[in-house]
Order: structure tokens, then C-alpha cells, then sequence
């Protein structure tokens, strides 16, 4: 059998399968697409096991086809051809032909026998069907997966923390993240429900929606164990971490009653500057608060060097000394750069600091949490 | 002592002469600066130890001062700070602070003498005074190091061949290069000499030069053991490398007797469609010559693929399939896309190829040459 498309849109089709293709896997089989060609359209399959991800295209064909086609090798021939009509043709001892004006290439496929089972999302008539659905914009989506994905844990041992949870009630939609130093807080007032339930989805089904998502709809289902976010052309089904999320609402506190006003382009641009003068893994930098300005202070022992910098601001509390990872400090600045103006509440240089914009965009609400450092003087 | 200098010029400065720190050395010495300031003109030296960049400054300073400073601190430091009116005091101790309007850095220094012997150019007056010098435009300068070092052999076992030849005649100015698989020879019809003389510039310092030349001359010294290459503000001198260059003109065949014209642009994004198919370290590609068209093909054994593709061509010669490394034969044909169309001359598929560009650019002269690769047929 044979099918005719061009390759340009066929190349469209593969790249947004392709993230789901890992690159190093024990597991050789996932280095490949599964194809199903089934009354003229042809639908494209990659999965990790935990994830996959589908698009499919029309195309002209004169029969149905299965196969497991080597991904990357596949991916980057279309991608070489740019704008082309393509005869694709299925041949004896499983070998598939792609033939444009000036050439061709022949690629071995295997059954799809041999390919793993691709993660599928429940109907509604299965018993694990779906409890919660929601749509949003994609720019929606990507916003609150910027402004969190960052604080999701990379350490195995904590599983939970190694996805962004997502719990609905009454409120809105909340979005979290956490490693257990920083934490991210993300309401979406607009999706609020009825029921309360609460999901964690993986920090890599995050990144590969964050490169993916654009203004267009998207629809998303959650069952007990799966999440399905769909795409104008795509479906991405994935696993969901199977834990107990931590009680991030205990670890928030409320009885900050100091605020410090600060502009955090200001801020980031003297914190990258005074982490070249930190030292060891805590890379610890110190801010001294006074009335109206912060101190920013310091020290490379090892090296001999250090620095200090002052940052106008305004602060109404008690004079203070608190230490930070500046490492942790920079990257929740630098996803608050947005903002004119950004809130500090504060209690004392050992409890966890709250961090929230001065204005917070319409039908979001955003805190960010971070844990000080001890200062040994 | 002190003394007053802009950011944003110093790190002009610096950005010139950091190219020669080394990265990871075991020589830490060499990850400083040399700073060196006499009757208001800061110099700032970096080397390796085979080659050293000085570019100076004119400061405001109350004395002189010399000491071995950080240089990816100082760099770091001084590129964060923007455009900013910086006092750099001098201070007990060895330490060095950084003073600017809104904070300051103390940086600790080491004395001069614990840097080594910083590369230098012999004077007029010394024996090893210069042989050959000579002004290129820094462009044309760049033109011929961007044609040439692609080709330089990253093989320790062949030092000479791991820097480019740089010839004086009576013909001009002739670049070298070659790895043994392939070879560029470029002559600069414009810088004849009444002597002849040749030396082998090694290939880091050509990669040095090749980022920060620009359409400013540049003066070029050459004695018997180094070169010295002064562009406006900086300079750079370097080991030469004291071997003796293969005889390259040996190589270069003379009885090529046919030629295929063929416009490399379209000739190179078939190669590397190819490429994809092709298996081992030798990643070798078939080209079957006729009048009228050049046929490609490629197999990947090991993936049970294969590929073959069409290119518009003219020929002259007796009918022909010859072998070439398909990673060789694109890094050559890239490196030709400025012309429209290339003329590969060839005797039989076991003799090196020579590539000319149709037109050769006013001054230059520019052959390729490529040796093929044996095919099993």
C-alpha cells in the first residue's frame, strides 16, 4: 500500500510527537514512532511509559497501515526535505519507502506487535473515568506552568514533589510546586468546581506542555490515574504521581506582619551580581533591611572576595538580617520580573519568607514562598 | 592608590583578553589577569602560556600598580555592572575594592611575580628580530582563517598539521591547512614578498583571531619563533609551532582531467539528507557520476536503511562511482556556499578531488582538495 502527503505538514505532525521519544532509554522500542493509518488518517504516537503524545494528519492513502518507524532517523529526513509532495510506500519485509521528485529513502519498520503499550485515557463508560474537565486558553496554561514548573522538586526520593499539583474546590483552580526550599502557590479563580480533588502531574509532562502550549484552547481530563490534556491536534496522556501531596498550607505562614517593598528587576540585577561573591553549595547572601533600602551582602572565603550593595526599597518592620540561597533568591525573582513591584512579608530571619506582586493580574492570585538560610555572626 | 575607569569600557577591555585564560588548567595561575598600570594606562594581560592577549586602557590614577587578578571574577563583575563610573582602590593586604555608586567588591590580588613569563614579541634590536610583516584588512584576515581552520587536524600525533601554514612568496601570502583527508590552500594574491619564508600558526590561536577581527587592519610580525598580530587596541602573540609543514604541493594532483560543475548549495543539503543514512565512523556516501546528474546514495546497515537521491550536475568524464566521508565532503562544500557554482576536478575514484569556486574572489585564490574513500562494490 502507499500514501500521499507533503512533507512540510508531515514534519509539523512529527515534531510535536517527537518530545515524547526519550533520547537515552534502556528500553530501545521507545526510540520509535507507532504509525496508525486507518481510513486516510495517519496518526503518530511516541511514549516514555509514563506519557505519550499523538497527533494525526489526513492523508491520501490507498489502505490501512501499523508499524513502528525509528523516530529520530524518520523526524529528521522529513524535516531535510522542506516543502515536498511525498509518496510514502509500505513494501514486502517491512520496509518503507519514501519517495520525493529527486529521491528516496528506505527505512525498516517493525510490528506493532513489538511496541510497548501506549498509555490511554479511560472513557467515560470505564470505571476509572474521568472525575474532573476543565478548558483554558494555552496562554493560561503556559502562564501558571512558567510561573511554577521552576520549584518542582528534582530529588527522587520525594516523589510527590517531583510533579506540580493540581487541586480544584470552590475557588479556582490552584496550581503548586515545591522542593521544599521554595514554593509556588498559583490560584486561577476562573475554574473553579464543586467537588474538591486534587492531582500531581509530572514535572516532565509540564516542561514538554510548556514548549508545546500556544493561544489555542485546551481541554484537559483527569481520571484517578490519568491526566489527558488535549490540543487543537494533539493529545498528550500521561500518568499521574500516585502520592500524597504535602500540606503546602502548613507551610505558609500568616503571621508575616512585615512587608518589604522592592521593584524585583532591581533586586535580581544586585543578587546576580553578589552570588559571583558567594561561596560553597548554600551560595548564602545576606540582606540587612532597614527603612528604605536592603543591604545586600556576600563573602567567597575561598577566593578572598566579597561585596555589598545597596537596593532602594521600602520596609516597615523590625531591623533585620536574613540570609539566602541566592540561588533560590534569583530564580523566584526572575519569574516576578513582570512586576513594578513586589511584597516581602516577613516575621523573623528564620521563618519562611512570603512573596507576592504588588498587583496581582486579573483572576490570578500568586505567592511564592521561600525558606532563609541561617547566618552564622 | 586608586584609579577611576568606566565599566562599560572596561569591560570592552577585558572581553579582548579573556579569550586566552585558559578554562581548566592545571596551572591555576594562568585563570588570572595580569594587570599592569603605569603613568595612567592600565594593560591587561591573559596567556596560556603558547600565546598571550594584552589590550589596554587609559585610567585615572593616582600611581602605579601591578597584581594578578581573578579573571572570570573580574570579568563577571565587571560585565554585571552595566555602564557605571567605577574608582578601583588599591588597598593593605593585597586586596582590591571595586567602588561604584551603589555598592563595591573587595577582591583579593596576588603580586606580579608569582605570574609567569608572558609571551613577548622580540624588538628590532634582538636577534630573533621580526622576518616578515605585513597589514590585511581585518576582514580579509578573517576570510582566509574562516576558509582555512575548519581543516586544521585536532590530532596531537601531527603537531604541524594542527596549526595553518602560513607561506610568503612571490606569489603572495598562501593559508594552509589539512588533516590529511582534506586540504584547503588559499593564496592572497595581494601580500607578495620579495623572500620566501613559512610558518604554522597553531589552530587555537586562528579560532582567537577568527572571533574578534573585524573590518579594522590589523598589523602581522612574524620572527623566527612567534607572531604577533596588533589590531587597533589589543594584541595578540603567540609560540609559533617549530615543525616542519607536510609538502602539500606533493599532494595536490595535477592530472585531473575532468570536471564536474555543480552549485554546492544544492549539493550540500543532499549530502546531509544522506548523511542520515549513512553507518560508522566512516559515514561514507556513494557519488555516481554521469553528464547530465550526480546520483547519491547511502546505506545505514546497521539500521536497515538507505537512501539515494538526484542532483543536477555536468560532467565531462568517463562514468564513475566514487566514496568520499560524507562528514568531510559537507564541512568542504559548506564552506564553498558563498559561490554559486564549484568545479570538482577528478582522474579516478581512488585520487584526491581538487574544488575550485567558478569565480575566484579579486586577490584570492581558493582549492579544495578532498581524498575519497574506498567503496566495497
Amino acid at each position: 500500500m502507499q500514501f500521499k502527503v507533503n512533507s512540510k505538514e508531515l514534519e509539523k505532525v512529527i515534531s510535536k510527537v517527537f518530545p515524547a521519544v526519550p533520547t537515552r532509554t534502556p528500553v530501545q522500542i521507545l526510540e520509535n514512532f507507532l504509525f496508525i493509518l486507518e481510513d486516510g488518517v495517519l496518526t503518530i504516537y511516541g511514549t516514555d511509559l509514563e506519557m505519550s503524545l499523538k497527533s494525526s494528519i489526513s492523508v491520501v492513502s490507498d489502505g490501512d497501515f501499523e508499524g513502528v518507524v525509528p523516530a529520530r532517523l524518520f523526524y529528521e529526513t522529513i524535516r531535510s526535505l522542506g516543502d515536498t509532495s511525498l509518496v510514502i510506500n509500505i513494501e514486502e519485509r517491512n520496509r518503507m519507502r519514501v519517495v520525493w521528485d529527486k529521491g528516496e529513502v528506505t527505512i525498516s519498520y517493525i510490528d506493532k506487535s513489538e511496541f510497548p503499550e501506549v498509555p490511554s485515557f479511560p472513557t467515560e463508560s470505564e470505571p476509572d473515568s474521568p472525575l474532573f474537565s476543565f478548558s483554558i486558553s494555552g496562554l493560561d496554561l503556559k502562564y501558571a506552568i512558567d510561573k511554577t514548573s521552576f520549584a518542582v522538586s528534582k530529588e527522587e526520593i520525594r516523589p510527590a514533589m517531583m510533579g506540580t499539583l493540581f487541586e480544584f474546590s470552590g475557588e479556582g483552580l490552584r496550581f503548586v510546586a515545591t522542593d521544599g526550599h521554595r514554593l509556588v502557590n498559583l490560584l486561577y479563580q476562573n475554574a473553579a468546581t464543586e467537588n474538591e480533588g486534587n492531582f500531581i502531574v509530572a514535572g516532565n509532562v509540564t516542561s514538554i506542555l510548556q514548549r508545546v502550549l500556544d493561544e489555542r484552547e485546551v481541554k484537559v481530563y483527569f481520571s484517578k490515574s490519568h491526566v489527558s490534556f488535549i490540543l487543537n491536534d494533539m493529545e498528550l496522556i500521561a500518568r499521574l504521581i500516585s502520592e500524597r501531596y504535602p500540606d503546602y498550607k502548613a507551610v505558609i505562614p500568616l503571621e508575616n506582619e512585615y512587608t518589604l517593598m522592592v521593584s524585583p528587576k532591581e533586586l535580581l540585577s544586585s543578587v546576580k551580581r553578589m552570588m559571583l561573591f558567594t561561596t560553597g553549595k548554600m551560595r548564602k547572601i545576606k540582606l540587612t533591611l532597614s527603612p528604605d533600602k536592603i543591604l545586600l551582602s556576600a563573602e567567597d572565603i575561598d577566593l578572598g572576595a566579597s561585596g555589598k550593595e545597596e537596593v532602594a526599597s521600602s520596609y516597615d518592620g523590625e531591623p533585620m538580617e536574613i540570609g539566602f540561597n541566592s540561588s533560590y533568591l534569583s530564580e523566584v525573582l526572575s519569574h516576578l520580573t513582570d512586576n513594578d513591584e513586589i511584597h516581602f512579608k516577613l516575621h523573623t530571619p528564620n521563618k519562611a519568607v512570603t512573596i507576592y506582586p504588588k498587583e496581582q493580574k486579573e483572576n490570578w492570585e500568586l505567592v511564592m514562598l521561600l525558606m532563609p538560610v541561617r547566618l552564622n555572626n
